[in-house]
């Protein structure tokens, strides 16, 4: 069989239903493999968005996130998805085709030739950095221990993206499937050290104020069930990290909801009061943490990645090097000593004493729109962000209450997420609506993808923030730059029902908050992809938590 | 005075007028210097393009083109424009925000760390095999140093891009200028060797049918006119590279036009009959050189880049790793004995009996729509390409009589250059027209610079040439994959008159052959950016060039 088909089946075997791609020369054969092993694809409209696609694919479905694009250029310009995917902890695999073997610089091994072949270049180098595995194919017959230690390792312990360059001549190449070399995972997975977990109880026992700080880890290692299990349990207040943010309702008593730099008014307060932070798959970011921690708090933070629990911004008194799943399960089963009751008291009454107000008035504030549509969505919904007001607004509003999830990019905050995140997410699950939320700046950045948008017919509401550019940089030069706007203007906004049009997609506005409700609930039970430009403030402020009363 | 205000003087003082930029916090200092100094910008809706405009500004003015873009996704997403800076050979800086040195992965040295501070990602081993320096500056009182060693860097030698990494405190740090430490290139330059030399001479005596293949570098190195005069003194024809085109008006009597695996038809012929190939700043490239050359024909090739010469797809008899210019002096020089008459008769006679004939009929032929444009055109008007038919045809029916250049994307051909490409080149020189020719399937993936191009009032025709989706791909896969067309089909094509009306250009449409020249007539005596969709046919096939008759 042709290597190119073997790939093809094997990605269909890893229960992968969409790739995302985008043709050329160099990948001609995977192309092809593709289509004919009737694997499911969307066209990309510049590699760009493939593997930010493949990631929110990936992060929805909890499999693998698959893009293939060709060599040269098809590559570097994967490289922002690329890393999107490494810094939030995304399984994805890129294949990029290349050129014949013999004209490839990673064979040709000379030091600093630029290129060689046919829009040729050695893409190794430039996403070793940013992958857990990243390997030119060179041997056909090497090609399913590729692909199994590939994926292997980007599922494994920390998740992130893996990449294999295959060269023309070696994906036309016939092999003989039932030769093939396979490859395992050595055996030594990371064992929970019992006495951290005892020590953990111990801290536990003596803290007055213990605080959980929760992310995304959670979920990726499928403990969501216990760790909802071990908060009952312990009956310690939870604060959520961005991409962990959709694991608890809001509601829920234990919830404190999003914490950090942006995170909700009273957070930091909290954070700063407590006298025991136990970190669970949060990789306790600078932007979350911030200066928010008391001096004499005990942190223990539990991570799959020794280089997070290493990291020079944060002092863990006690790292836990393990899954979270394990040490989650672990503690489930220990006598722990905790009564936070006065405490979790304490931390209930500030999430009262300060709810969340988006004022009703125009020009629109963006925390009356998100959360009007927050509470008008439907179950199930999954909300998408970009950069600027829209990513802290969206994590400051929205609620969680219905099952829905949130796709958006977390340690970057990245312009021009939105359209390609949404993507990924509809053709992961076609029974969740999806509810994008974009700037009029972070629009333009992978404008392109619209059409795709538009020719997939996905149910995708994408609501464009027309606050006259990039508010949240002019907020920044107002801060530290007396004020002198650059770059960051109001003049050149685009014509945005000229643009829905030309994309085709229906266009509808919204303009002034008295018709929010009635425009959300019309929009949301249309069928198919929207294109709503919500017209709000120019000087749109993000609330900012405090640390003291 | 602040590193940031040091470095928008800094390259004031080269002679740069125009930085490419798009806005961010993480540049904030860097941003507000380029401004206060009255140095001008043009701002990016993707960062993507920042580089591919300053490659043109800088292959248009000869000076360096500067990107200065923001931290994390800033970084990555314009990883794809400096590899084009870097296969082309293009002295690009581009300089990044970066957070506060205490919170980079770079400084904190942890293996595997995926990010530290807000939107961080250590950016310098991404780009380090795309680039001739790349350094993160933690010393503000090493900035005249690094400066003064990527400028230099970047313009001497193959010229090519280089990366500086501000972080945000570095970029606020107030220095001393009169103490900062300079920085001086080694003395030891690569000189000529004159054994080399000539053995040229010799070789040039022995040949009977010697053939100039020429390329970029000979512009890059500054030495037109030198080599004008050594074609005259030699009397030998000349083939160029596709980055070499422009060099010579195609009527010139020594001038066979472009050569390569799509170059003129009779070009392979004449190379495969050469006894004697001199390569002049061309790197010999493999898509050029194909299986075109005589296995018994001598190969002089004087490259400044010993990578190239070394390069496995060539055998190079005579390696000169010299600065072209200083070899082209050389040999105007030296007394060489060649007479090749009979032999550039031979070629001229090939060159008349295959005329490139680009018949009139509907659809539109693309050789006739490229011929026309090209003969209609003003003196001194710069041709943008794109990748695809639009590539291959405007490689072939240029004919640059007129003071005209070529700028596009040389060893990738990658899609997307046209629109980046034609804005670098117009804010490199207001006086030239630009004439910008790009694929429907190639625009989408920098659309949004289209927005740019308007509100910049460029002079810039943008010729898109509808012809359903991607014909080139089309054609691979007639060939390779028994005519299954995946991922290339004709079905999502974009409405291009709402496409310009959104992104608020004029938009004019050329239907037929009939109204081709009053079209190209009216529309190049039009003022500021027009948007021009060609029809054209959908089975666009490309002229190969022959080996044999
Ligand atoms: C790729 C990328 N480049 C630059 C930035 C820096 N940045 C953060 S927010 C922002 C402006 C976003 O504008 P818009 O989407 O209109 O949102 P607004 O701030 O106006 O609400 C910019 C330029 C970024 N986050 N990502
Ligand atoms: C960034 C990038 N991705 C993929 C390719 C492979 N490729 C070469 S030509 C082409 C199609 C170009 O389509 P279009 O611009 O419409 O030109 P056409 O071939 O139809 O004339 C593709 C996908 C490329 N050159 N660059």
């Amino acid at each position: 069989m042709k290597v190119s088909d073997y790939i093809a089946d094997f990605i269909a075997r890893q229960g992968v239903k969409k790739i995302f791609m985008l043709s050329g020369s160099g990948s001609v054969y995977l192309d092809d493999s593709i289509a004919g092993k009737n694997l499911d694809f969307i066209c990309v409209r510049n590699e760009a968005t493939a593997p930010m696609m493949a990631e929110s694919y990936a992060r929805l479905t909890g499999k693998l996130g698959v893009a293939c694009i060709t060599s040269g250029p098809g590559g570097t310009n994967a490289v922002s998805g690329l890393s999107e995917a490494w810094v939030d902890s995304a399984p994805v695999l890129v294949i990029s085709g290349q050129v014949d073997k013999k004209h490839t610089c990673h064979k040709a091994n000379i030091k600093n030739l630029r290129s060689l072949g046919i829009q040729e270049i050695d893409i190794i180098p430039i996403v070793n950095s940013l992958t857990k595995y990243a390997q030119m194919v060179e041997d056909p017959d090497s090609i399913r221990y590729h692909l199994e230690k590939a994926v292997y390792l980007a599922k494994s312990g920390r998740p992130g993206p893996v990449w294999l360059d295959i060269p023309l001549d070696v994906q036309s190449s016939i092999i003989d499937e039932k030769m093939l070399e396979g490859w395992n995972p050595e055996a030594s997975e990371k064992d929970l050290d019992k006495n951290k977990l005892k020590e953990a109880v111990m801290l536990l026992a003596e803290s007055k104020r213990p605080l959980i700080i929760a992310g995304q880890g959670i979920r990726i290692a499928k403990s969501l069930d216990e760790f909802k299990n071990l908060i009952e349990k312990l009956k310690i207040p939870v604060i959520l990290s961005r991409l962990g943010q959709d694991m608890l309702p809001f509601s829920y008593r234990y919830n404190l909801g999003h914490g950090g730099m942006k995170g909700l008014r009273y957070t930091k307060l909290i954070m700063s009061k407590s006298d025991l932070i136990l970190s669970l798959g949060s990789r306790l970011a600078v932007p979350f943490v911030s200066d928010a921690l008391s001096e004499s708090a005990k942190i223990i933070m539990v991570d799959i990645d020794e280089a997070e629990l290493k990291k020079p911004s944060i002092r863990v008194d006690l790292q836990i090097n393990s899954d979270v799943k394990e040490f989650i399960e672990g503690l489930l089963k220990e006598d722990v000593k905790v009564d936070a009751s006065d405490w979790l008291k304490d931390c209930q009454g500030y999430k009262e004493s300060y709810p969340l107000a988006g004022p009703a008035r125009n020009p629109i504030d963006l925390y009356y729109f998100v959360s009007r549509l927050d509470a008008l969505s439907k179950e199930n919904s999954v909300f998408v962000s970009d950069a600027g007001s829209s990513y802290y607004v969206t994590g400051q509003a929205l609620r969680f209450e219905k099952g829905q999830r949130e796709i958006t990019s977390g340690a970057f905050a990245s312009m021009g997420l939105a359209i390609p995140l949404a993507i990924g997410s509809a053709s992961a699950d076609p029974s969740r609506q999806i509810l994008a939320i974009t700037g009029d700046g972070s629009l333009e950045l992978n404008i392109q993808e619209l059409k795709t948008m538009s020719s997939c017919g996905l149910d995708i509401k994408l609501f464009v923030i027309n606050n006259g550019g990039y508010v949240s940089i002019r907020n920044t030069q107002d801060a530290l730059c007396g004020g002198r706007h650059v770059g960051s203007g109001q003049a050149e906004g685009l014509n945005f029902k000229k643009i829905a049009d030309a994309f085709e997609l229906p266009y509808e506005s919204i303009q002034n908050y008295e018709e929010v409700d009635g425009k959300i609930t019309e929009i949301l039970n249309k069928k198919g992809p929207v294109f709503i430009e919500v017209v709000s403030d120019n000087c749109q402020k993000i609330i900012e938590p405090i640390k003291q009363i």
